[in-house]
């Protein structure tokens, strides 16, 4: 077999430079959390639609007013009602928090702020001015200018905006369809009784849990014995999915089957072999516009791959950034042999990262309680208490 | 009416208080990610369950090798399957990355530092040492051990770190059930036609979209009438909730029906109105165990009062703490009267924290952009540019 072993910095660029353009969907306004908007949405009316009244009070003309008599009240608007009646001169309306101010009116004393004598309201505000207490037609937003651009996330609140200027449905960037193959003959179900010689498989349970935490649900997740046949198989179902991930035997060993059945599949091998730890024999490939990511079986590596590689691999579908990158200052001194880029299990506290116990490619007790993940360069061979590094959230 | 406007540390505190002791739910682990564990899990196995082979490779026994004859290659031992022939002097079998040592073998040669010659290998490896590229049995945890603590959160890594553990189901907090009622004659489903003097419901878009921001799906999101039977009918439908919200007709307006509803049902008011802007109205409740917050109509508002009293009491049912709080400097000088506290949508930038424009209550143009919530103290009247401010973030 033939490859030549790169580094984290060609890996990350190799990805980018085959992650294709986004498809887009659309979907109902309320669906869209999480997504990021595909087109610039217009509104669809002015926000507010109407003059508006900011309070519970009485409307009424201000320039009309000669700030001293009593007005005389006319009628009554309750939000959501509308009157077509004109208010005159030396006349008021009773209205209510949200109702539109009727033609004639341009101003709204709050109730707090007159005294009522049959239908003769008397009003005492001294800050009283035109347009107090009123929300102008538009004052948010015209009907028909953008309301919100391409690129923005749809956070709840971003939605609760869109669905007030009239928008039910938004064009996004859509979700890849991802799929997991797991590979090996030693993997049982947990919760199924395990021989000796046999693991449990977790990796599946990463990689699903992964997804979920990114708000994607993988469409086939898939477990099969280290047959070379057999993976051909699975991979042959999965090759139209966007994102095809799979864990184990893509080492050289001679149960390595992954490289060679993806070859065999006709997927087109753009590296195999990263300078990393863990993870140093990730493989990734495509066919036609499928990405695949084959990764390591130890399952400290798949999720390093995952946080590493297949996040930011998805983001360039979605065009949603997940997790936030930091640097801070490392809590230990801490020795490294050069030439292989490190991803490290830490934990952040008081400002500090901490490195974990059991950084090793097999153990997860440290992966299951860390919150990033420290990245050493390949060139760090020593690094004294204090000194900064560079860190990429998972949680 | 009777009641006393409160702090918002009082209302905090009110809300803690009254906030049960959360439910305990088992769930299949492959869907447990981001629940908080109700209990110590313990493994099933010793992990790894026997010494394994961290290499493709040949093991042997160290201590009876001379350190210079050839060894005799008796069997092959892939990942997964077992043997139970002891290896003896001078002998050894081939075993793949994953697999179980043998009896009679504490040792792995890698496969890259042997030479074969028929059925005979010759190690040439200075750095062999007894247990050389063997994990030990139970080196990760013991069966029986504590694998990870009540109270730990389920990240994809500490699911893949219990599934290789064998568990396959955990006992979690539950999230709580949570029900939507928006009032308000004056509200029109986004998509419809909209008439003079109506404006488009976005409250429950808004809300929906926050609790699917918590992993969250209500149970039940209904858009009633200004119309005290119809408040009481919906109220009624949905007491059997943990948390039930509603937006609108909560101030003391003449149609603002949502109070009187819930004495009408048996709702104890803990309290109504909060010393805050947006939300002053922020009304809370109890029937039996479950919680009632009545929030303003303004769609600011019932997104402020969401993230700052909703979410914490969410984590409470579920143990989940959601989003960071932090202390960054204003890119501005900015001047409030004093008696309310503020909650103002910002911005993060540069490890500085911008204010954003249109803070009003019923805009959401600025809540739409905003990553955090800005809470200045009802006591602050004038803040510098450069000093520190409270934040929650949103997203």
């Amino acid at each position: 077999m033939n490859f030549k072993m790169i580094t984290v910095l060609e890996a990350r660029k190799l990805i980018r430079e085959n992650c294709i353009s986004s498809k887009v969907e659309e979907v109902k306004l309320r669906d869209a959390y999480g997504f990021v908007l595909a087109e610039n949405v217009h509104a669809k009316i002015d926000t507010p639609p109407f003059n508006q009244s900011a309070m519970d009070g009485y409307a009424f003309s201000y320039d009309n007013w000669d700030k001293k008599s009593k007005l005389n009240v006319v009628g009554e608007i309750q939000a959501g009602n509308f009157s077509n009646s004109k208010v005159n001169l030396m006349e008021a309306v009773r209205i209510y928090t949200g109702a539109a101010l009727p033609f004639g009116t341009d101003t709204v004393v709050m109730q707090e702020k007159v005294i009522v004598t049959n239908n003769l309201i008397a009003i005492s505000d001294i800050y009283l001015e035109k347009g107090t207490n009123m929300r102008f037609q538009g004052s948010q937003g015209k009907n028909g200018e953008v309301a919100m651009h391409e690129g923005s996330l749809l956070t709840p609140s971003a939605i609760s905006f869109l669905a007030g200027t009239g928008i039910d449905k938004v064009k996004v960037y859509s979700k890849p369809i991802v799929s997991i193959i797991v590979t090996g003959k030693e993997l049982v179900q947990p919760g199924s009784p395990i021989a000796n010689g046999e693991i449990f498989e977790c990796n599946s349970y990463g990689l699903v849990a992964g997804l979920n935490q990114l708000n994607i649900q993988p469409v086939s997740v898939e477990v099969v014995d280290d047959v070379e046949k057999e993976i051909i198989q699975a991979i042959s179902n999965q090759l139209r999915s966007d994102i095809l991930i799979l864990t184990g035997g893509i080492s050289v060993g001679e149960f390595d089957f992954v490289s060679s059945a993806l070859d065999k599949c006709g997927v087109r091998k753009i590296f195999h072999k990263v300078k990393q730890k863990p993870g140093k024999p990730f493989y990734f490939g495509k066919f036609n516009q499928t990405l695949i990511f084959g990764l390591p079986g130890n399952p400290a590596a798949v999720m390093t791959c995952f946080y590493e590689y297949i996040v930011p691999a998805i983001s360039s579908f979605n065009k949603r950034s997940y997790f936030k990158n930091l640097q801070l200052p490392l809590t230990i001194d801490y020795k490294k042999k050069a030439g292989l880029t490190f991803f490290l299990k830490g934990k952040i506290k008081d400002n500090e990262v901490m490195l974990l116990n059991n950084q090793e490619s097999y153990l997860m007790d440290s992966f299951a309680i860390a919150d990033c993940i420290i990245e050493l360069d390949e060139d760090i061979e020593c690094l004294k208490q204090g000194e900064l590094v560079n860190i990429s959230m998972i949680i």
